[in-house]
């Protein structure tokens, strides 16, 4: 059983569609980032940065998106989140999960929460030099879906997949949004047909980005 | 047989002590930043983004801190650089690993390389706002190690550690070097105790923060 602590949209949604896909029966505790909730005493308790996703397992509270998925394709190979260790195809798949963290996670937070980097508001040459490193992963994640896709592994959805979708919505209102490389728009066309991003939508009520 | 394209004390530095703590044996070949090698065509045909580590695995390029770290604990499990899969103790492996190459490995990205952010030198704010992150997770994780260490999973050394060591020795020349925090100060003394980090020193050349 699991508990997952979520905002809807925001990096707990690679999580929320991990469950999804795996089909394990889990909770969510909704985190009102209207209230600061991330921020309230009881949350620091269990995830001391306050942000979200914090999944619980077997009562155990955890965080760091690309773990998290790492964590529950590891419990349920059956849904083949993962390929097996000891692979080339499960190296590739550490890989993309580290890059999409570090190019795009880490990127994006800089890009939303001008504050953790001194700033009420990005100065202009802080603001496009975020949008072109986030637009330089799309060319490179494009690049690589065009010659080895439609999954970043190749024929297989995997994990790092379901990261890569996130990213993807969080650019819907950059200037250019990630569905402008071709490879991108076709990559999210098959995953957005999913149920599990369907049930997603439905569950996180989010309406923009849907299909 | 691997080889590791490195450059002294950058980030392959924690790629190589994990070789060296393996045993294995390994090629070095040195990315010459001072000739701006890590731009050169031939290196971004193995690593697209010019960045160090690239290890070859098999004759295959993978990049990506966390990721080479979590490729060679598995394929050398006698080095007992990962716990078993599927594991309590696996679940704080992944988070560990995910936690220190975002929040300490994206952000001393930003600390290093200004242009990454549009400047040619950080303005006081930004500088201030990127110090005040690097040291919040000092206090994150010595407070972690005073209540669960000496090492980040308990009793047992495992990769994230040799990630941590790295990232405490590029806090040397700053305002505030992570060995002022006492739980990593004894840390770092038994990392810095063991034959991989002295051998480690000798092979890059490097003579500060050396014990």
């Amino acid at each position: 059983m699991y508990t997952l602590y979520y905002s809807p949209g925001t990096a707990s949604m690679a999580v929320h569609l991990a469950l999804l896909e795996i089909g394990a029966p889990y909770g969510l505790e909704l985190v009102d980032f209207d209230r600061r909730a991330q921020h309230s005493k009881e949350y620091l308790r269990i995830n001391p940065q306050g942000k979200v996703p914090t999944l619980l397992i077997d009562g155990q509270p955890y965080g760091e998106v690309a773990a998290l998925l790492m964590m529950l394709a590891d419990r349920h190979p059956e849904a083949r989140l993962a390929p097996p260790i000891g692979t080339a195809r499960r190296n590739e798949w550490y890989q993309w999960l580290a890059y999409l963290a570090f190019a795009l996670g880490a990127t994006y937070r800089n890009w939303f929460y001008p504050p953790d980097l001194g700033f009420a508001e990005h100065p202009p040459e802080l603001r496009a030099a975020l949008r072109a490193r986030i637009e330089a992963s799309w060319d490179r994640v494009d690049a690589h879906l065009r010659a080895a896709g439609p999954y970043l592994l190749g024929a297989d959805m995997s994990a790092p997949d379901l990261q890569l979708l996130m990213y993807m919505r969080w650019s819907r209102n950059m200037p250019r949004p990630a569905l402008g490389w071709p490879a991108l728009a076709q990559f999210a066309a098959h995953m957005r047909a999913r149920t599990s991003w369907q049930r997603l939508c439905e569950l996180e009520g989010l309406t923009e980005w849907r299909s």
